[in-house]
Parts: structure tokens; C-alpha cells; sequence
């Protein structure tokens, strides 16, 4: 598998665990801005136009996104783009998202896409494409012998294009099948995937603590299956590609996951406008200073509707301090 | 309900289930066509500039979809577009793919967008607005008390949008949470949701199969919630507006769905490529003419790979075929 990530030096040759590991020691960081483009929580300044239809509400989204991502690129390690608020807009807000992902990859920043995919067969494999794969043209890699048209597969005039993110959240209803694709990529493209396990909303106990044979909840056996998938992804510094998203809302479960989970990232959101703090997380850690990413969305993005002052300064200092505040209870 | 519903004639005035039922009577028609573009599968003609670019592949995927509708609109009820083969083609895709629901709608056809989605809160309500919201700016509704910007809520000078769909596939495992707008824009709208409860691929046992301490697999756990979920949005037709997906492949979990889900329409997918035929779903249809759909996808549009012929002949006379052979195991 390495040798054959070699000879395609214009995608990524590590595997994702090591590329966030880099990232969050050179950073001293393991904080993920979310974006979360919503037009009435916008700055006044870039709600101008967005009454006028969805190009402008999705060109609006663009500057405030880019204007985050300058603000805080110093304090964090990745963005993770919220796709259903850009979706919201249609094609204009899918075209704002594609220029947001590439923005933040030029200012140094690993994407990890908010996307929560899960399908089967040729569809799980489009949304691995769509989402995961740098490639020439999308739809005529990877099908099966003599489905191809040969004349098609060569690079088109444009030249390949980069993936649109570098790593995409995931749900694991449909087994194994609805990965295997984002796995392939995973190998092949060095990207990550977060499966969804335990989410931080209240109604997550209604399937995820549904109560196995074993006197186990339904997401305890979701986390082994997790493992399972990601066991043979596992970089130089110990961490699979295939991470887990646990919600910081529920600190107990969080610890449980980090056993059942041993080399798997934890994606960890639900701190700040969800009620949880970094030390509800502080166990996440224990793995590696990159086994665990806190996300905070809302209260970095809208700083400047709780605390005043300009929105990109807000938005960088309340950065800088739950970094801070992060990598201190991460105990590196 | 009723009452407020009447107040928006320029919106859908009744439930789901009556207008499918209306529409199934009609037509004499279970058959709901599955609209999955690839570009290596699109019919020779229709290749010629795939390979200049995705914009070049989004209009073959349009004019692919388009000629699929022509042909089959007499046959079937609705349309299954599959959202993940046009996102793989970007902003170009998603344009695509709004341009072939708004075509099937005029065509009398019912949308159905197979999209699983499943997410939390704000995000799940940016979900609701983009597939199944007709609506002027999707993103300034339904926020919170204070959090509007009032002067943005009317209506822009482009008019109302009808809504994309007329009914989204959506995933469980997040629980209710992820459905409450959704089950919001059934009420109001007159939308639909179909819940992934059993799917049709061999990996769906690895979760959906796991068993709860009642002995049952977790599906049915899930179906229990479906039907609660759905009880107060049933039509004059006695069908509920939160239907569930039901993978064909599984004749036994057919028939115990359909005992679960009295009320709920089930979509039924796996016949054809899959291996199921429509005898394997007769059980389905005891609730009535319109309580379960047969999806069929590959089988239908790329008929003409198998059979030969022109493709939009092929598709046609294929979706004619089974919407007689569906009618006639269905009892009705």
C-alpha cells in the first residue's frame, strides 16, 4: 500500500492519522472550527444582499467563511464545514462549499466535512468520490471490468482536481458497506472518516442506547465495529484513519469510547452552545495529543453576537483561548 | 393542521399519503423509478463531452434523466433521483439534479429524494428547508424568537420556491431529533419521509440485526419508532406520512414490517439488480393499493444495456412490464 500511495506524489502519501498528528503538534492545537453559515446569524456588513436570492445568501456564506478561517487559521487544526447549511442554498450554496473547502486547504488547514453519508453499493462509492477522491473525472473511476468507457478515463482539459475535503463524517446504520468505499479512499488517498457513534442531542439515547443482548448500548457495539474497520489503517503515530464522533455532552461516554476505541481520533462536539466544557473531554486524550479533536461551531463563529467587537477579531481571540484552554486539560 | 394548511394554496393542501394514493389509483401503479446517472452506464449518445468536465457530464446526466421521464411517466407514480450520483459532480450536479425534480414534477410525477439524511438541530432543520421546504428564503425561517433578521423574511423578488421533493429518505440512528423538522414540513407541507429501517444489502445485519434484550433485532426497535413518529400525520386514506424503507431482499422482514407499520408506506428497493422479484413484496400491499413501493433503478433505466434498443423505448417499455407485474402481485 505505501509503495503504491508513492507513485502518486500529487495526492496525499501519509495516512490522515499522521497528517492531523502533524498538524496538531505543530500547532499546539487540537481545536476544530465548525462552520455553520446561517444568514441570520450573519454580521450585518454581509447581509446586504442575501434577501435578493440564494447567490448572493451563498456568496455572503463564502465571506464569512473565508473571513473565519483567516481569523483563526493560527489556532486551529482543521474547519468542519456543516454541509446542510450550504445544501440549504442549492447549487450556489454546494459551489460556495467547494470554494470554502479549497480556501481553507491554501491556508494550511485539513477540511473535515460534516456531512453524514451512509449508503450502499455504487452509492456509497459516488459519495466517496464526491467527497474524499482527488481524481480527473469523478464518475468513471472504479467501476467494475468492462463497465468503463476507455476514451473517458484520461484527464480531462482541466487537469485532476484536489478532493474536496480530507476527511467526512459518516453514519454506520447501513454496516459496513456504506464504508468500504470511504475505506478505499482511506488506503489509496489518505483520507479519514468520523462514524457517527454517540451523538450529543438528548434523543441519541432513543436508537444509539438501545440495549444490546450483551447488557451493552447499541453504540457500544457500533464503537467495536468501528474499530474493526479501521484496525489495518493505522499510521506511524498509532491513530486509524477511521475516527468516531462522541459527543462532549455525554463525559461518561466519552471515556468508554477512548477504551473501546483505543487508535481511533475522537471527534468530540457539543462544547460551548451545547453546554459541555473542555474538561468533560480531558480523557479523550489519552491516546496521543491528536487522538481527539474538539469542534466548537456556533460559539467561535458568532463570537462577536455575545461579546461585541469586530467578528473576525472575535472570532480569532475566542480561537486562540479555547485552544488554550483545550491543550491544557488535554494534559500534552 | 387542516385549517392552517388551507390558508397556503399555493403549497400542498393534503398529506402525503393521500396524494400518493391518489396518484397510485390513478395510474393503477406501485412502481416508483430510481433515477441513478453514470456516466459510464449513460447510452453512447449521450457521452460525447462527459470527458471536457463535470459541467459537460451534469447536462448528459439531465438530458439522460429527462428522456427516463418522458418514457416512463405513464407507468410509475414517482421518481427516486439518488442525490450522491449528482453530488459527485459538484455544484454542476446538484444544479442537475434540481433541474430533473422540477422536470418530473411538471411530468405529474412525485419526487422522491434519496438522500438518507440524519442530523441534529439547526442542522437537520437546514435539511428539512432544502429538500422539502417550498419556501421564499430558506434560511430565515423557523429560527428561534430573536434570532430573525425581520426585514430579510419577506418574500424575494424572484417569488416563492416550490419545494425540491416531495419526499426525503432520512437515517434513524441520530433518533427523533433528526426527524422533527422534517415531520414539521409533513404537516405543513404536505411532505413525506421514508426511514431507513431494514436496507437490502447483505452488511445492512452487521447493525440493523443486532438483537435488542426483547429478542428482536434492532430494525424493529426502529420500526416502533417510525410508527410513533408518523401516528398523528395519517391522511384521509389511512396512510401516515412517515413511511420506511425496506429492503426487498428480505421477504420475511417485509411481511414483519408491514405487521409493524400498518400505516406506513413501505419503499421497497432491491428489486432487479438486487435479485428480489415483485412476488418477494406481495405482503406489502395489504394495507392497501398505496401502502408499499416498488423501486427499481438500474434495471429500469439502463434497460436498454440488456435488452437493446433505443434507451427512452427500453425504460418505458420495461416500466411498463413492471407496473403490471407489481399490479398484479400486489392484489389490488
Amino acid at each position: 500500500m505505501t509503495q503504491e500511495l508513492r507513485t502518486e506524489p500529487s495526492l496525499a502519501t501519509t495516512y490522515f492519522g499522521d497528517r492531523l498528528a502533524d498538524a496538531v503538534e505543530r500547532k499546539r492545537s487540537q481545536l476544530v472550527v465548525g462552520l455553520d453559515p446561517q444568514v441570520d446569524l450573519l454580521p450585518i456588513e454581509l447581509r446586504g444582499d442575501v434577501h435578493l436570492g440564494r447567490e448572493h445568501a451563498a456568496e455572503a456564506f463564502g465571506r464569512f467563511c473565508r473571513g473565519v478561517i483567516d481569523a483563526v487559521a493560527p489556532y486551529v487544526v482543521a474547519v468542519k464545514p456543516q454541509s446542510a447549511f450550504f445544501e440549504e442554498l442549492g447549487a450556489d450554496g454546494v459551489r460556495a462549499l467547494e470554494d470554502v473547502c479549497a480556501y481553507a486547504r491554501q491556508a494550511g488547514l485539513l477540511v473535515i466535512l460534516d456531512a453524514k453519508r451512509g449508503d450502499i453499493g455504487s452509492t456509497s462509492r459516488a459519495y466517496a468520490s464526491a467527497f474524499l477522491e482527488g481524481t480527473a473525472e469523478p464518475s468513471v473511476r472504479d467501476r467494475g471490468p468492462g463497465e468503463g468507457v476507455g476514451g473517458n478515463r484520461e484527464v480531462p482539459p482541466g487537469g485532476a482536481r484536489p478532493p474536496l475535503a480530507d476527511a467526512l463524517t459518516v453514519n454506520p446504520y447501513l454496516g459496513r458497506d456504506a464504508i468500504e468505499p470511504m475505506l478505499a479512499a482511506c488506503k489509496r488517498e489518505g483520507a479519514g472518516i468520523f462514524c457517527v457513534v454517540k451523538t450529543s442531542n438528548a434523543g441519541s439515547v432513543e436508537v444509539q442506547d438501545a440495549i444490546l443482548t450483551d447488557g451493552k448500548p447499541l453504540w457500544q457495539h457500533v464503537a467495536r465495529l468501528v474499530r474493526e474497520w479501521g484496525e489495518d489503517i493505522v499510521g506511524a503515530r498509532g491513530l486509524s484513519s477511521v475516527g468516531a464522533v462522541i459527543g462532549a455532552t455525554h463525559p461518561r461516554a466519552v471515556g468508554e469510547a477512548r477504551r473501546l476505541l483505543p487508535q481511533s481520533i475522537l471527534l468530540l462536539p457539543g462544547v460551548g452552545a451545547q453546554g459541555a466544557t473542555p474538561a468533560d473531554v480531558a480523557r479523550a486524550f489519552t491516546s496521543g495529543p491528536a487522538s481527539a479533536l474538539v469542534t466548537v461551531s456556533r460559539a467561535l463563529i458568532y463570537a462577536f453576537r455575545v461579546d461585541g467587537g469586530e467578528w473576525r477579531a472575535a472570532a480569532g481571540a475566542e480561537a486562540a483561548r479555547l485552544r488554550g484552554e483545550v491543550w491544557t486539560v488535554s494534559g500534552w
